[in-house]
């Protein structure tokens, strides 16, 4: 007897039909004997619809109330699947995030887990009943309601997995595994038997949607075994696991992109010692984080800033940059929202030169100009027009020899 | 200064441009000074949704899980009008049943508050902020999440109201006041400026949808003033009051009518000591309540049982009825759905031969046939075809010189 974490994202339980497939799986696994903690995600669809209320009422974010709106939608779908698992005669009972507890701290809409008292679901799991957790959810230490984030029942799963002392993880979603590249773009895309935590990470990072970077982390750090599959079709799915098993495989492992992501350049920057540390400070006080950042002159008497952010902070980054505009006279603002970041993704990537040349004179073949890049241990990323998105991706794709890497 | 407890319904916060209405009228309600605490129902539409999800899924009404699903309705819409409020510079929190918390028993679906308590809500109002309470919502000893029943909104309004000692209870609503019949059935029908909790409670359980009865029951038992009001046009409402102010007042206040009875008859029961326990032992067990009862042929070897319940509840007392077969040989089962209970309402009524007269010489002289009837000390209730619903209440209005009532 194993025991199990097992999490169904959005469109796994977009409706009634799709909660009783899901009943069937976990049946299936209940039936072979394993001990089984379950964690939903909202209905697919819900959570936009939430979100769109909230924001056309209170564009700021940052109040407490989006996440009491927001949580409802976890609520729904871990009622409404117990009462799909009681047709199907299994024992369960839905768990909302202050229940179990999970405690988080105060940070809204982007909250991280603190604590998780794992006393209710193991008497839960003794009296032979299947929780039903709402994923997505905390409760902070004022008694008050949290959200950990977009995909953050990710996280909630990995976290309980990590809590439960689980034997694996295991994220049922729309797709049967994670790819080396999106195979919406990428025609010879292929599915990845393994991957490593960090190379899930950095793919998660970098747009891949399949799972939240944080949950992947979270992973990493205590040793979860996670495997992603489908809860569609029956197939093998991913396994991300803590080294690759097969040393001979490709440095690069696949490639991500990500459209979210707007560029600022703010020009012609008084060059003072104040300027840089108001601009940041202003960004880090409205919780505006930002990805890629370039100064160019930095001898002269103005410098240029450039750095890209998520495209859904863009209005309160406006709103802050106007206000910093009081006190640091830059002569102007120019926003490009038509960009896409890719990634190419590989464990000690950046050491090898190969790949970073390979990157550069594989845009350069097709005329693809780079706006941005950045670099980490295990990755390689370029802010490129929007419209150069399928040509780079499949071009890239092919350079790595991605098509060919044999099943890792 | 006063302090008053607002609730709005569900066409009040159908959408954002109505919460945003809402939140308007709160901010007079704030500006002249008054305490304010304020209860919301789910957005129109949404409790439909859900019921319709948790049904498809578990027919089975007694599952802790429907309150789980159910009561995610009311939290949104918390969150949202806090939300509203912020952006009108009104300082406000959501609460959720848990988080005051308002405690029940634990009957799903039903459940009535045993315990109510307010130090949160006190320190709330202390500190200038207007807290947002999910109506509808409950939670049990053991912590799960329960609810009140469809208008459980108007009971959690009026019991906060008793617990903080408001100066009145304020229901807003979609219609402007209660009126002594249906306007959409009775053209002549009147708005009523006052009505006692004892008409406005027989008027409520007979059919009139402006408020939950037990809200009604429990405004009187503490004697909570209540006002039912537009949140659409602002014209004087209706209070509801211990007693008429107009001793001259007419007996007969008003008509109310329902549509949402069936009405059984079991044929042939064997005339034993046991049969009658049995058949009401079943629907006891099921937790199936009726109403209206008549039984026939009691000095015969078999009588006839004829009793009305609501229709959504119709589906499981087949099923009870099926079971009591097995042990009560009765012959036949008629079902009738196309009935309506219409009553007459006013205080002392039974006891006034002529209006009962006056009820049943009305309906014969419409060739309106009376299937069943019972009377309380402040009701007549009758059931008629549907077919005949208008003719009857409109001919009642006129015989009862409901239209010629002077403004109480």
């Amino acid at each position: 007897m194993a025991r199990y974490v097992l999490k169904f994202g959005g469109t796994s339980v977009a409706n009634v039909t799709r909660l009783q497939q899901v009943a069937h799986i976990i049946k299936r696994q209940a039936d072979a004997g394993h001990e089984l903690v379950v964690v939903v995600s909202a209905m697919a669809g819900i959570t936009n619809e939430l979100v769109e209320y909230a924001h056309s009422l209170c564009p700021d974010k940052l109040s407490p109330e989006h996440d009491v709106v927001l949580s409802s939608g976890e609520q729904v779908t871990s009622g409404l699947l117990a009462l799909a698992l009681s047709q199907l005669g299994l024992q369960s009972r839905s768990y909302l995030a202050w229940q179990v507890p999970i405690q988080t701290d105060n940070t809204p809409s982007q909250a991280r887990i603190t604590n998780i008292s794992t006393t209710h679901l193991e008497e839960c799991l003794k009296q032979k009943r299947i929780p039903v957790v709402a994923g997505f959810q905390g409760v902070n230490a004022e008694g008050r309601l949290t959200t950990l984030g977009r995909g953050g029942s990710d996280t909630t799963a990995v976290a309980l997995a990590a809590a439960l002392k689980a034997d694996r993880c295991d994220i049922y979603t729309d797709v049967d595994g994670v790819y080396n590249a999106d195979p919406r773009s990428v025609a010879n895309a292929r599915k990845l038997s393994h991957i490593t935590y960090a190379e899930m990470f950095e793919m998660a990072a970098q747009g891949a949607k399949v799972l939240q970077a944080r949950s992947v982390e979270l992973a990493m750090k205590h040793n979860v075994k996670l495997r992603v599959l489908s809860s569609f079709v029956e197939t093998e799915g991913t396994d991300i696991v803590k080294e690759r098993e097969n040393v001979e495989s490709t440095l690069v492992s696949g490639i991500a992109h990500s459209q979210n992501d707007v560029r600022i350049t703010i020009k012609n920057i008084p060059n003072e010692a104040t300027s840089m540390a108001t601009i940041f400070s202003y960004l880090v006080e409205n919780s505006i984080p930002i990805d890629m950042i370039v100064q160019s002159g930095v001898e002269q008497e103005s410098v240029d800033l450039t750095f890209t952010l998520l495209h859904s902070n863009l209005e309160r980054a406006q709103h802050a940059l106007k206000e910093v505009h009081k006190t640091v006279a830059y002569s102007q603002l120019d926003i490009d929202t038509d960009i896409v970041k890719i990634s190419v993704i590989g464990v000690g990537i950046r050491s090898d030169l190969n790949s970073l040349h390979l990157l550069f004179k594989t845009l350069a073949a097709h005329n693809i100009s780079v706006h941005l890049m950045t670099t980490s241990e295990i990755k390689l990323s370029v802010i490129i027009d929007k419209n150069h998105m399928d040509m780079a991706l499949n071009a890239l794709h092919q350079a790595y020899q991605l098509e060919r890497v044999t099943p890792q």
